[in-house]
Order: structure tokens, then sequence, then C-alpha cells
């Protein structure tokens, strides 16, 4: 019991700082007067994967998961050790959308003078929360499947090479949290640019409601009409991760 | 036997995540209106080096060759530990091709509107495989044979330092997926300019045929002309990497 | 007492290499006929975390703190291990800011040549020390207490993840000095935009300093107005972290 | 004597491989046509310091110096382990020097037709040798000077943290040529602007007289006046690293 406290805490503080950094790359390439302005798009890759990698650094108590597709596709593979995994679960998800909440508020504050003198609402939006290049909901639907099964089947995949005795995410083994953050970097470069590549739910509807309620000057619309497309893409492609992987990603020899 | 399924599963997994995240990187780069566009080189051989961390991570099982040309030098360096050596490289060749036709055709799922509203063929051929910037058969050859022969020739490095005991490739040792990663920017940044560093059979070869056979909207020439360089090319570069290999690189003192 | 001396030297060593790379890879990218010139966001972000990775190899006599605020934060959290922890502290930060006066005067020499022709006197402060985007001691101490804040805390964090036997920041394990390196990437990449990133008072005051002694061609003023921000944010925000993380960041499981 | 052999071949190995790599990226961004063209200064950072990484692993049977200011450094701080120092210090920069003219050759080649289109001789010479961005001679060497003096000192500083009885540079150690990689994407980074960093006297001179002897189409002057300076600097700086070395890195307590 007081091990979920602990689970609910670290995944708070991961999720936190895991959005204080992603949103605060984002911030500081597209909002006005940033040093980082215009830096471009290797620039937000790297960016966001060493967000991840900070967030899990910071998140060792919970396993890290930061994301409630990676949650459920662990789930889906039976990775959560638990008496009552469905709780279990739900601790986990309800602690990633209000650290994701809290870190996109921190990342409002640090850029608060650049969110003041940016003209273009949806600037201010893109900071938040993710939105398509082309909108068709049901091709950015395959896309956001697709990025998280990577991501969710990788991470697996870290588990088990190499070491059979290891069946802990490879964000506690040898490299600490490097090769899910070398892992995200490579998922923005080859299959964020559809979407944007949310790959969680928790990154974008928790500052999607942060950019609802926040007083962010001339802020435009949260686009919910989008919103349900990082929730429901990840957690399909999570799931099938989860599942696939019992089939596709035998224990190592 | 069993143990050859191991290996094709295994291939196909790997190779199919290095052409999904390779092509993809590619689509985000030059296909129109992708949040990546114009992103340049180093996000190109980010892209790729990090689809060879991702896709050799997940084919720990068969130790995560990829590419025909891996094979034939790690058979011609006598490192093929197989009563069938011969069944065994042709098991790895044809799951690399069907795992790189599958990862392509992946990537056109994720990249489908971008596809769709590209104008240009060249570009959506460009996805899936490589071509020359100077075409000349003749010295395209001699750069896919020098930048194979690097690939191959430092990956049997990465067994041989540090410890006289290893004798597995540096994928499966502490550093994990990453020094070959490494190994793979570096050969796109340093090597990549003339013919765009497919030092891989598999990886240009399985994503042409799928380029020939999906019904990609205003899709142009598969090329056919150029195909055999960059399967000829890798395979005498890797080859030769394994013989020499065997005379420039000693066993660790 | 001899250990005071080991400190007082490993600290001046670890942070004039900072600061030598630090300040030279903004000369590089902004003063005048460089070769990097107009090398961007990122080049920056890298060439500031791989001068933490350098600093913090050649200090490890001291655990490489090479920062007022992480020593100050370290002690906030009860790890600095000293009879005379008052003594210590002010020893480290004597030695950081005498450091980082060294690397800077290093840096200039280094660059003379572009400092002589460069036409900005703006320019030329911003090789040694930082300035807004937009003009806010307020917004901008912020800022700096946000990006100080996730240095510390997460610096703390490597010490505790994966081995609950490790006390000491993750520069003196497995990995060595590239966490902090890649966690400073990540600040700058992420909460760099509004201020440059100062997150160390030494860093920002020993080069300004110098800029104010130093016989530059043509240099404008200090702006000494400006320069408490980047001493007090990062106090705060390294203290804030020392004792948060006595909260946030339990003993691994 | 028959170790001799061993460090003969395997610096002449690595130094090739170094130059060949090193030398590409160069072309692969400045010569017309490439893939890369245009590319930017940090694909250059990446393409030298993985060059190293490369060329480092495949050298691990002489310990990888791959450079006489890395070869006299140690030989200053007492590192060279031999009978006949001065006999094995020669036996590594002949090696090394015989190795970098190999590289650049085959750099050449790989690169062949974007040598032949290429109008301008200073990009063709570009490739091979390093050149002022500012020609002042005692400026330029103190550049080199600073360059070489934080590789070599930041490499003895490898082998001193952590673990008091590793003699050996880290090269050697658990993240193999990662390290020392990343130390040259530093170097690059924070002191290349003026001088383009040979800090390394054979990649400046082996390189310059392939230049001098291949019959490329419309080269240039190979700049003899300037050859001194990337020779002279590197030896200066890295003898002065190996000294201060004694002093000012204490054996790690």
């Amino acid at each position: 019991m007081d091990n979920l406290g602990t689970i609910f805490l670290s995944e708070v503080v991961g999720t936190a700082m895991l959005l204080l950094l992603g949103a605060g790359v984002v911030a500081n390439v597209i909002l006005t007067k940033n040093k980082g302005f215009g830096g471009g798009w290797l620039l937000i890759n790297f960016g966001w994967g060493l967000a991840v990698f900070a967030g899990v650094t910071v998140s060792y108590a919970s396993g890290a998961h930061l994301n409630p597709a990676v949650t459920l596709g662990l789930a889906a593979a039976g990775k959560i050790d638990s008496d009552n995994p469905f709780l279990t679960v739900i601790v986990y998800i309800v602690a990633q959308l209000i650290g994701a909440f809290i870190g996109a508020v921190l990342a409002w504050l640090a850029y608060k003078n650049h969110f003041d003198e940016e003209p273009d609402p949806a600037a201010k939006l893109g900071v938040f929360s993710t939105g398509p290049a082309i909108r068709s909901y049901a091709w950015n639907l395959i896309t956001e499947i697709i990025g998280t099964f990577v991501l969710v089947f990788v991470v697996i995949g870290f588990g088990k090479g190499g070491d059979p005795d290891t069946n802990t995410p490879a964000g506690l083994a040898a490299l600490g949290a490097l090769p899910v953050a070398f892992l995200v970097v490579a998922i923005g470069a080859s299959l964020g640019g559809p979407t944007g590549y949310a790959i969680n739910p928790a990154r974008d509807l928790g500052p999607r409601i942060a950019h609802a309620l926040l007083p962010i000057r001339g802020k435009g619309s949260s686009d919910w009409s989008y919103s349900w497309v990082p929730i429901v893409g990840p957690i399909i492609g999570g799931v099938l991760a989860g599942w696939l992987s019992l089939v596709l990603l035998p224990a190592a020899s």
C-alpha cells in the first residue's frame, strides 16, 4: 500500500520533469525571441529524448513508466508485478496525468515572457500538445499507433537482450536512462513528422488541460477535437507491443 | 533446426524495425509538410544510426546482423557458428530481405498522407531506396564498397578490443546496441555523401521491391538500373572486411 | 587540510576546462569568420554539455562540482562530508570562481583574432556571460531557478537510482561524466531559450570579471545590472533542489 | 620486437580509419553535389568525433594513440611502457603518418566524382588538411596548442578518475572508444573555429602529402607555408599536457 504511494510520487515527479523539459524545448524552438528559436527538428528530438533521460533518472522508484501506454503495454506483457494490477495501473496513470500537468505549468512559467510576446495562438498550443501536420484522424491514429508500438516494443526489448536474468526495462540497467532516451530521439526523428509524436496519452492530455486552464495571454483553442487521437493511438500501440512482444521477443538464448 | 526458426524470426523483426525507422527519417526530412521537413543530413544520420540501435535491440536472439553484408563478412571471418553455415547464411539473408520489405511498408503507412501530397516521384523513391548524387556505376560501387568495409571491419573490431574472451559483435556487450549505432552515424556523416550509404543489400532491395509493388500515389520508376550497385558493393565490402580482419585485427594482447 | 588543497586545485582545473570549452563554443558560433559561425543552438548545447563532460573528467579528485549551485545544493541535501562543511563550501566556491576566470581568459586567447575583428560589443560579452532574450528580472530569475533546480535535482537523482550503495553523484559512476553532460545538453535545449542558461553563478560571474579586466578590443559594457540574476537564481534553484530531493527522491527500493 | 610490429600495424590501421572518416565528413559537407553538402559545423564535429571512435576501436592492439601529440604527451607523462621508449615513440609516429596518408587516399577515392566536379581548389585542400580562418601564425599556433592540450590532458584524465588501478587511457575502459570520441566533438565545437582543429600532426601532414602527390583534378597549392603550425602547435600542446598532468591530475583518492 505504501508502495503505491511511492509509485504515485515517483511517477508525478518523473512525468513533471519530462514535460517541463519536453514542452520547454518546443517553447525554445517555436516561441518568438528565444535563443533557440528556429533551432530545427533535431534540436526538438534531442530535447525530448533528453527530457525522457532526466524524467526516467528521477523516477527510479517506480520503474519510470511516465506514460500510460508503457504501463498498459507492460501490463499486456504480464510485467506489472502487483497483488492488484488493476489498481496499480490506475495509480500509475493518474500520477502521470498529474505530473504532465505540473510539468507543463512549470514550462509555461520558465517561458512566460515569450508566451506573452508570441503573436500566434497555434504556437502557444504547440508547446503544450501535439497536432497533425495533415489532419486526417484515421491516418494520424495509425502514425501514433506505429510510433508507440516502437516505443513499448523496444523498451521491452531492452530488458531481454544480453542478460536473461534481467526482467526489468533497460532504464534500470547499466546504461541507466540513456537507451530509452536514444529510443525517443529515434522515434521523433523517424516517426514524428506527421503528428509530432505524442506516443504518450499523459504527455498530450495533461498539458492540454493545462493549456485550457492557465491564463495564457492571447491563447486560442485547445483543439479538443484532435485530443482523442494521441490518447487512443498510443494505448492501442502500447498494448499491441506488449502482446506481440510475447511472440516476437523470445527469451535470450 | 529450431534455432534457424529463431534466427529467421529475429532477423525479420530487427530488419523491419531498422527499415521502419530508417525509411521513416528520410520520409520526415524529404516529404512535403512534415514537421522534420528540411531537417538536414545530421538528422538523417542520427535517424539511421538510431534505427540500427532499435533494430539491433529487438534482434538479440540472432546476433542482430540485419544486413547480408554483415552476415557474409562474419562468414568470411569464420564467425558463423553452425553445422550448416551455408544454410544458416541463406536463412539470415532471406529473413533480412523480408524484414526490410515489411519495414518499408510500415514506414509508408506511417507517412501515407505525406506520400499522397508529395508531388516529386524521386522523393518518394528516395524514402525507400538509395540513389547516387552523381551517377557513375564504377565510382558509386567503390563508395559502397568502402562504406560497407568500414561497417563490417569496425563491427568485428568491437568484438576484439578490451576483452579477448569476447568473440561476439559488440552489439551484445555492455553498451548494447549503442556502438554500432554510432558507427552507422559515422558512416553516414563521412561516407554517405555520394550514394546515400546503402551499405546493406537488404536495406536497399527489400524496400525497392516494396516501392515497385505498393499502390503509391503518383510514384515513378523504381530505378532498377542502379539497384545492383547497393547489392554488389556492400557484398564485396563486407567480405573484404571479413577477410582483412583476419590479418589486420589481431587478438587483443 | 591537505584535502582542501586537493579540492581547491581540482575545482580550479575542472572549472577552467568547463569555461574554456563553454565560452569557446559560444565564440565559435557568434564571433565573425569562425568555421562554426552560425552553427545554431544545438551546437551550443552540445558544446556546453561536452564542456561539462571534459571539466568533470579532470576534476574527479573533488567530485567535480564546478558550480556553487551544485555545492550549495549538495550541502542542503546533507551530502558534503567534511569536519567543517562551511569552510569546505567556501573553498569549493572560491576555486570555481578562479577556475571560471582562468577558463574565460584561455577562451579569449584561443579566439583572439576573432575578438579583434568582431564589430559587435554585445557578441563579445555574450562569449563570457549570459544575458536575457527579453529583459525582465523577475521572470529571468524564475527561469534560472527552474533550470538550476533541474540540474541539481537530477544530479542527485543520478546518485540514487539503481544502486542504493551509491551516495556519490553519477559523475563518478560507470558512465563517468556522460550523464551530467547529457543533462546539461537537455537543460540548454529545453530551458536555455530565455536567459542563455547560466545555471551556475561561477560560470557567469568569473567570466564577467574577466570581461571587465581583459584588454578586449572594442569591448562594451559588462552589463553588471543583470549580473545578480545568474548568481541569485542558481543559488535558489540549487538549494531548493537539495531540500526537495530529501522529500521527492526516496532511497532506491 | 614483435610488439613493435603489432604497434605499427595497429596504428596504421587506426589512423587510416580516422582519416578516411575524418576527411570523408569534410568532403561530404564542402564538396559540390554531396547529399551532406552544407550540413554544418556540428555534422563535421560529429563526423570527426566518430572517426576517432572507429579508429580507436580498430586500433586496440597499440592503445590507439593515432596522434603524435598523444604519443609524445603520454611519453612526457611517463606513460610509454617500453624498454626503448625512443624507438617505440618513433614507430608510433611513423605508423600514424603512413596511416593518415592511406586514409586520405581512400577518402579521395570514395569522393572521386565530387572532387572532379568541384570547382574550388581551396575546398579540395580543405578535405585533406586544416587551414586558418584568419591567417596569423602566432595566434593560430596558440589555438592549436590550447586545443591539443585539452585533448591530451583530458585523455590522461580518463585514465585517472574512478578507478585508481587504471593507468591506461579511457579508450580501453568500459565505455570503449566513446569518451575520446565525445572529447573530440567537444574540441571541434569549442576550439575548432579559428584553425579547423588539426590537434594532430599526422592528421594534417599525412593528408597534405597525399594532396601534393595525388592526381586530383584542378587542385591548387598544398599551402606548405601553413603546414608547420598544425605540427608544432599540437606537439607543444601535447607535451605540455603530459607534463602538467603530473601536477594537476593527482591520483584518484
